[in-house]
């Protein structure tokens, strides 16, 4: 499935495959991981692929390990039986936010892959009970002092704290990350960004329950 | 540009910039090069990553150098001056067909980023005479002892014949590889398959051409 | 220095070179950037050396990034001028905590290279004007619901939710990482992490300045 | 064994191995691949090792490609049984055509492999059931204007167009590939590089049946 | 163990696990090997870490393989069993003579591990039976035409002849390498380094017996 | 030039370049390196490909660096000025004693690139001015107790010592290296080693005088 915010634009697409990798095999749960990547104009400046350099960047590594967590998140790996998910988040266009728009992009087609699997009733639960959360993520930020939502590229150069949320549902955390980028931050501002941040995903809640009925 | 041919779907981008590559340098002469890639999940068994694999297959490498080379056909290296433009051709949704449409998708991309460039007067020359030739490519075989045109994937794997011909708009060839997949192949049919192969790029110009006007 | 946390072991290291990355020459800002590595036999079990694999995992470069972020905001990059400084982080033994040791020892070994920078005369401005922030950095989780600070290697794997709490001296956030490990959190959790990150902070902020009088 | 075509040489050995790649296995087919290289001094300048350079690059990829999909023209792998083959081709030194001279050279090799197969009673059918095409291979092109066959290095550089063709002892085609080096060419030229290369491919043909009787 | 001669300070560790390589399965004897590497701020200027440059450079390669090989001439790997010890020998602190720093730790951390099996009744013979010889190292050099024992790094620059001397605790050679840093050496020269290479291993020999008892 | 010990073939190749690497640069010297390799069928078995495999084994390195060192023995660099000469020794057949051939063949090899220098003026000197010693290799061993001169490949798996002699054509040491393969050796079989590896040293020498002459 394809997601936009605003002209982030993000391809979602849930693989699977019978069985889980050895370390896991025999244990009765299943597994999920996820693999980010960007298209090498996906910026406004062409990026190098990481295919021809030969290695995968820091950054890189970090957001498909902060996807492959949050959709764990929503799963009950045991309901899942021993089945694997790939997630691939391969951002076509990206203007800020392109790892909170492919973790809640990635939650759609992982339910779609989930539901698939049911169908072909190689599942012993059902998709309900298999998807036992669902899961969105928003980035925020402070810009001039001030918490916004959502942030686009250029505002995301210009913030002075940058944070990702990643919230159930019913508003509970899966992971929550802020830096200072251009400082540090007292408590408030934290509290008014996490405040921001739920609401957020509350709203993309809703419209991922609309994507999926 | 997104191009299409069935369902086949690559996009296709061109980036500038000034300057050429080193061993280049000095010669007055521009650079054109490509490099093609597919998403793990544009076909329909997912294909692991060539950057989490840490290196390019063969695969890709043959055929992001075939671009490169159809392409440079399409351009008067001298009148591009010393600046280089590469092609991405990522392949969102593989059906057979791949490379002769990423060419095509490319011709039209390289064509829009040399008038850019004419349009920041970084151009010596009118974008017409820089495109000296249009070119595409179309993918010909023999199924069942018969020619046919623009193969899909079920039809390629069953093809005995597998042919590429790159053309230009005037009817000249560019590139023309043909292998026996499934055996060897008489004169007769490489006749057959080469008049297929220029008449569909015929009719891929004229489209082309209507692209860009 | 060696930094010891109950049984965690890291060596941090400062290495000074004149100058920065080439991105970043002509700016009058310095660099300050780290690389974390575990030796081999760091775990109670052997794990390979990612030198013999060929690649960097993609823990080690998240958290490498982890420490880089979080030590330049100790730092006015101004004041230190076109300067590098490298901060090598290697874990001899690891019980839980690894990378927060690494920040807080990371600081004390930052502000000895940039004194020594100082008596070659190499500074514009004072140390302590270069080192405009203390950091420090703690570990926080949920154990059987109550909040724990500074989790050895048997609690981290116990732990619900999974938290690192980067500060200044003065109680401010640098960085904030919550994660949960096994399941998800509320708000209320997640404040008295945040209490107990921030205390902790407090505590080794103490102990840094005295190691650095 | 060492093939020379003027002083381009390259050494052709066949290994074999029993048993199959695992994705064959239980096929009851048997596998022949290539692997080319060029010995760093082979041309006038030194190129450097892939191995130093921890990647083979696109052409050597190509290369080996075209070879291994050339000679599995000549070969019943039924006939061969679940055992494998690789070809080496090392060039020792190149003057043009080197592609062409390690398919006709590897042919004979491959053939003697087969032989010493059926000496060890490891082979169902006969060596000439097994080998049920001579496969030979020549370079072709044009300059000033006019089809040459078997092109030097001198040759190719100015090569207007550059063709190589794999014949059959039997005068089909296993394989064509037409560039455009400098240029590009009309269906004339293409016609008059084939019957070239049909003739060129027929004489090495008689070659090969006299060094392997 | 941490080794200490004058500044040089390696850390050396074994780490046993059941079973042997692939190509060593089902032959009744274990199997002995080594990583030797350097932190990078070890030395005086800070070197670029292996895993971070992709490869592990020659240097590396070739002390790895001297310590594996040494250390295997110390055990009956037939009164070892199908058993594998790693030895890891990590460099905190390099001032000359690393490699055979490297060698006379491990081998005491070796007899450690060993004894730890025979704790654990994994072993058929007795610990003395299976470390069947004592091994220790030492590196000897000519400078200024007069032959060193244990030459720190400044003499290690300045010496003429370098030389690594591995010897059992009664006297007999396991490994000889001498260079000729600077020029090349008579005989004579030569055999005054042997003399002072075994009189130094009996020293070393005598510690280790100390250490392990 | 191919060097012939047996049935062992090493082509020895030595390429010339102006300067030299950056560290060296502004020196005066010149710089002398080495690059080993066996092509995959050298062996009887066929050996993986470094450069398939993407990494260079540590024998491989080993011994490159060992070549390098012994030639730059025989060089005077400051005669050679700033040239840089790189040796290709590529093992096309192997049966032991590949690394001593190397050597012998390409102090041969690289006597005539700095002859070539001469005739095109690019050296200070006269050729035997910066060839200041001649540099040959021998491998010795010992089998059933007895030294032996010029291990063959069966001869050198039996030995129970194994050793590399490399000597200046007037008796002094360039570099020793002896390893107990299947256990150690007493000071007397190290010293009748040392007195056959001299004296097939000096056979070479002669032959080398030869070959150049």
């Amino acid at each position: 499935m394809l997601v936009e915010f605003g002209a982030t634009r993000v391809l979602c697409t849930a693989s699977v495959t019978e069985g889980v990798p050895r370390w896991r095999k025999g244990s009765g749960l299943g597994w999920v991981t996820a693999e980010y990547a960007m298209l090498p104009r996906a910026t406004n400046t062409r990026s190098d692929r990481e295919s021809v350099r030969g290695k995968i960047g820091g950054r890189t590594h970090e957001i498909s390990r902060l996807i492959g967590r949050s959709l764990r998140a929503s799963v009950d790996l045991k309901a899942l039986g021993e089945n694997s998910i790939v997630l691939d988040c391969d951002v076509l266009q990206a203007d800020g936010g392109t790892r909170t728009a492919a973790i809640t992009g990635a939650y759609v087609a992982l339910y779609d892959a989930v539901r698939w699997l049911a169908d072909r009733k190689a599942l012993v639960g059902k998709p309900e009970t298999v998807m036992h959360r669902s899961v969105a993520a928003v980035s925020v930020g402070v810009i001039g002092g001030e918490a916004r939502l959502d942030l686009c590229y250029a505002e995301d150069v210009a913030a002075e704290v940058d944070m990702n949320v990643v919230c159930t549902g019913t508003g509970d955390f899966v992971e929550v990350q802020g830096t200072g980028e251009a400082g540090v931050f007292p408590r408030s501002q934290l509290d008014a960004l996490l405040d921001l941040g739920v609401a957020g995903c509350a709203e993309l809640a809703e419209i991922q329950r609309k994507a999926l009925s």
